[in-house]
């Protein structure tokens, strides 16, 4: 099948410039002597999450427990379930624990430390877990310069159902970021606030096997992650208008598109109207801390078109300048990359790999939770 | 099952408040006169579908090729794809027309036209087909206040293999009214733009066997529909918090919502950690033109509640004052009452029916393209 075959609209996955992203953050991992745990979220499939862990037996990152079940049933074995767990979910979380070699999960709260010693205690479990650590993003995890949170660690050290692993976090305020060097910044400040949580621990007799930070934005540009032992990047496999924008990749090295049909010309308001909506686009509104006119993805090879709208089924394209409507006849194929890789691909059923404008593959990536 | 024992994030169908929005919009339509074809894009589910057209003989909506084979596989023989069609999907067009009773398509190009009659012509098809015609939304339909409109309805009812069905429209600029007065003039504008232009059509001797209107808040709204034959609203069989905030609806109406655990407690923050986020709430902004302070849906029951925040699977709520984190302990559940039903409902794969607190089914909607 032809790209020109497809049905649109269709995700597309470049596969050399997949490749070369994930082996670019691989050399980067192994230049400053940190394991990469890649988190899948952002493709959810196993043929990616292969290229990024060659070796069955090494580590991936997960965001909820239907893709730790679809990633075991592919052979993985070692899995972070990078949510915090909540009792209703132990269960389902303990029957993981037990199936494989290497499941952990994370949490930040007292009063989760406690039902999980009780669940573990009930059913015959001991859970490795993390401690989530806030280290400026403000999303999720304790406060490292809280007496409270080394007492959690301790709680957790010493419970006989959870083997304390270590302490994990994500700087998501990366992505509030306008530049490498702001960028840069905060990847230092990751990596300073763990190392600095991990020694106070060590001296209270808390060892970490693991420290473990990540984010696309800081793992492509940390000046180095002395101390650290993991890093759990995800969205790096794809990029997208979002990186690119921050900073974190060029438009060219983005690997996921959209493929999708110019449909209608409405020269009288200097529209393109294209068949990728919200359910093929998502309306994440991509990097709009940088620029307050907010568009839905870049139109691959014309900077100058804008998706300035979009419906469930609808896409409106417009320009800085007239647009030449001859250029772009009603039936022809454009390529929109996305805003947000991952939340754009979550929306596709399949994914078609394109080497060289041919097609290669098909992939299935796994979905609900 | 109990909605205790989900697995959360959920989605769930309250069948009272379904049965009765749908009650609510036939009867409009029956008092008013007009034919109702409901946009299933909504929910795309054959119950919900069997609900809003009790006899499998009449007419629904859809916006997907997909959708179309769906709804045919399920029986029904009376369907409009209510998105423009382009030369890569008229194969898969011709099929669907010769294998039902009635498939309409609609177009708004001439370029359009033609190809669709040179692929009647070589395929030996007649396709029922309406013109689109834009209202004011200026999202997609030809002026109709432009000669070029008649003369491409005349092209269409001179063609062979164009069965011309007459004129539809789509007022989705309700959704940009602020309270039910604006949307009546925008009802009104939509109903007389479409009458009006069939009235010019008949002067040229083009005769409209269907004027079709639609878009949930004017459907709700309209004062009357003296000279159309049909409405289309769709999102009504759920509403949400966007059409709430329009004065659509009540928040207490909306008969979707997304089942949600509280995952952690910040005091520090004044923030709840719940398990939805963009994967099970979609990042649609909902009625940012009310206020700019943009939430991610409602909380039912906790109006001082506000979802400020989402990434893919956390959600972080705040509160106009301090949170009475008693409340909600770490592992209680919450209902979130969605900005845009028709995106979230897009991202379950299946919804649980729930009747009095009791999940009396599950049903499975269609997904892709």
């Amino acid at each position: 099948m032809k790209i020109e075959d497809l049905k649109t609209p269709a995700f597309l996955v470049d596969l050399p410039k997949l490749k070369s992203n994930i082996r670019n953050m691989q050399e980067r991992a192994d230049l400053h002597g940190v394991a990469l745990r890649p988190h899948v979220k952002t493709h959810k499939t196993v043929e990616i999450a292969r290229l990024q862990i060659p070796e069955s037996a090494a580590g991936i990152t997960v965001s909820t427990l239907a893709e730790a079940r679809f990633y075991q049933n592919a052979g993985f074995d070692d899995i972070t379930y990078a949510f915090p767990i909540t009792p209703n979910k132990m269960a389902e979380a303990a029957e993981l624990t037990l199936g494989m070699k290497s499941f952990h999960l994370l949490l930040d709260q007292e009063a989760t430390a406690t039902a999980l010693e009780a669940f573990g205690r009930d059913n015959n479990v001991c859970f490795p877990v993390f401690l989530k650590v806030d280290c400026g993003y403000h999303r999720a995890g304790v406060d490292p310069s809280a007496p409270e949170s080394v007492q959690l660690a301790g709680k957790m050290q010493a419970s006989k159902h959870i083997q304390f692993k270590g302490i994990l976090t994500h700087a998501g305020h990366s992505y509030h970021c306008r530049n490498r060097e702001e960028i840069i910044a905060v990847a230092g400040q990751e990596r300073d606030v763990m190392v600095k949580f991990s020694e106070g621990l060590k001296q209270h007799g808390i060892i970490c096997d693991t420290i473990s930070v990540g984010s696309t934005p800081t793992a492509v540009h940390s000046s180095g992650w002395q101390g650290v032992t993991e890093i759990r990047p995800g969205n790096y496999a794809f990029f997208d208008k979002f990186q690119a924008d921050v900073g974190s990749c060029t438009l060219e090295e983005v690997a996921a598109t959209v493929l999708t049909t110019v449909v209608a010309h409405y020269p009288q308001h200097n529209q393109i109207l294209i068949d990728s909506g919200a359910l093929a686009l998502s309306k994440d509104p991509g990097a709009a801390h940088l620029d307050n006119n907010i568009v839905y993805g870049a139109v691959a090879g014309h900077p100058l078109l804008k998706i300035f709208s979009i419906s469930q089924e609808h896409g409106l394209i417009t320009s800085e300048g007239p647009i030449v409507f001859n250029d772009f006849p009603v039936g022809s194929l454009l390529r929109i990359i996305p805003n947000h890789s991952c939340l754009t691909a979550a929306l596709f059923p399949e994914y078609h790999v394109v080497d060289d404008n041919r097609i290669v593959d098909q992939w299935r990536p796994m979905r609900g939770w």
